[in-house]
């Protein structure tokens, strides 16, 4: 496991901001699957206007702050910046468990959140709900609906929704 | 009135930033409207590109830190994030002070706003403008501006603006 | 003049768009610039979700029929692209004209537009605006509204916003 | 009933879109609800880069070649474009049906969609679930959960999914 | 070879457009992936604003006339729209080729885009450079920037660029 | 020199944001140039979604922490906004250094970025490039690219590259 599943806070979580006005956009592909190797805890891309009429992007990325420096020398060798921001943020993460659902088409990861011991988020786990549409040829929103009503079924049933 | 009105440095705020890339975009609505009803400053909604070729969607709120758990907890229950950051702000906000201006289809309230006393903001309300253009099925836009000239008017008769 | 100043219905319009997920970001503000010295109506830049997660571009450029085989060897020359697509379009221009008004700062020009001979629109030039706010160093907001008063009171002088 | 509900190909839709780089973004909630009265079938902005670093708005409309000149003519009057441009587009469209479920918080309208009379869309209505997560002070992803797991038992039960 | 190589003007192409306002942003990741191996030409996604403050998608595909009904049943089935629209349009695409350079790392193909025989595009190709920065673990931007200087290289050589 | 040429981290950075709904997107243009002239490090437009479909642009300024009152004072005297919030960061910055190249068309600088004195960063100036398109009208792709092989090839004699 790679992140406590028990609800905490953490008070070192630094958000770090790269600006980019001059990188071909076919590598950001790449340095957010490298990044996500580093165990940061997420990143995304905002198209933002730029001076001198640039469509630029800025690169947010979430991590912790023990492996910060090793991110930052990523970002500066895949990247073409000059210059990486970041400032300290506090993350409130649930509660996580994995419950195993049976569907029609085979199993599926379902992911529960709880806060104070309650459930409060119930998603299917994307990546199985894909291989089984691919394998069985069948509306991935079918799968995903199916997996998500089983799930519900599994709660009733254990009496975790009240 | 929910705001201090005189100008000021607020250095309790907190923004609240959430990454969603499993929600139903027609929850957002729903989520802005009642984020408002519980005192939050401010709430945009940016959207974004994650991981896996997701267009997702990061909600940023802004509020006090005294309310901060309240709005954390709604977030939590209304949205599907497994996790909410946050970071402290400090906010400098103007002198607000609202007149009321007579238009040709009636009364419109329009804001002004002071830095060290001196009017540096003026704007007619938009909830007023549209009210008049409905009812008097006129171009909003007519209606707003018009609102504006009458309020530098009175601005210019009262000496406010020299 | 570089358009029919009458109001007119132009069916001989063409968009043309091209998608680029491959091109530095900094090369759009020299090519918006020379395409408008083609004489191309207008442009644009759509930032959007690629495959393989890249914040591509997609380059919008409307022009008459007559310039596109031109403006269509310019893109190729300065652009990533290995293909651009089009499409025809109509395009309702309403009549324009334009006045001179006398701001506390000096003149500026003020667009109006006309629909079947009645005052559909009506704004001061930006470029005159910013001219004026440089020398005299006042808010381009202020230089703004009062140009748009000063617009407003010679109309109604002329009766022309009955 | 506004439309037809069964499926359809139409091939007098109008993609109407307008582009707009100085127009207040207050007006768009407005002009956006008056469309729709209209009668149109889509609205959506689209947030681009124009000439100049301006974060401009593209407007799209999509309705019946019918109602265009209306459509037009209210746009003129409500935004600050001199040019309205339009193309034709061809939609197909699935046999619509409405169903309405019972969840525990009460009833709730689902939107079906079919092709070639097999249901491939299935949806519970907005409005309606966030009217009882109002007034049952319930999550809303909850009742719109329950709302679509109570559709496919019903669709189960009729045998429409085999 | 999935398309034609040489210089060609093409008008049987048709853009497709789906606008999604209530579909798990997660979905889209293998829809992209599904529809290219359809052979369409391309797909992105655009984020809009939508009524009632949704922060919806406008799914743009293009393809050949003579797949649109298949493409078009796979979007039926596979996201939650109940209507599709289209539109043709012509699309002008330069010869390609591919050549191949050797770098200190390894073999990457380059792709040559000519127009009416003269070369005018020219790019390393993402896939390669990307794995041999893997490989190598070398930065992706040095890779790819070597492959583009060898490619010149041969270019002279050969006289191509005169 | 405007910035400290040595490698360093700077813990006295300011992030200004401006939630900006009711502003007339032409004014962007003027506020970014002119903020640049404070001598701010860095400024860009997020496109967003406000409260009541309005599509709200937020303004970035980063800045140092003694020039952050002047700068604000300059955002509420152009903007339209009652309210300016900011936060700190850190920011680490490459040592830049700046070569001349010579291209065919002209002399060209190029920004080279170090870490620990190990250049990372290499990339040919905008406005050089720009400069030798415009009189030799060249592509301005083809310029860029090759101020880029020459620097490598003098990077390469001086056995900077190993």
């Amino acid at each position: 496991m790679k992140y406590n599943s028990d609800e905490h806070i953490d008070d070192q979580m630094i958000k770090i901001e790269v600006s980019l006005d001059d990188m071909n956009p076919e590598f950001y592909g790449y340095l957010m699957e490298q990044l996500f190797k580093f165990g940061v805890n997420d990143v995304y891309i905002v198209q933002v206007i730029m001076k001198k009429n640039r469509p630029g992007q800025v690169l947010h990325v979430l991590c912790r702050e023990e492996i910060r420096e090793k991110v930052m020398d990523f970002i500066f060798q895949e990247t073409t910046t000059l210059g990486i921001r970041y400032t300290p943020y506090t993350v409130h993460r649930l509660e996580r468990e994995f419950i195993e659902v049976e569907t029609e088409w085979g199993k599926c990861t379902v992911k529960i959140g709880k806060r104070a011991g309650k459930i409060v988020q119930f998603a299917p786990e994307y990546e199985d709900c894909m291989q089984l549409a691919k394998e069985h040829q069948v509306p991935l929103k079918w799968v995903y609906d199916q997996a998500k009503e089983k799930g519900y079924q599994w709660l009733n049933e254990q009496k975790l929704l009240e």
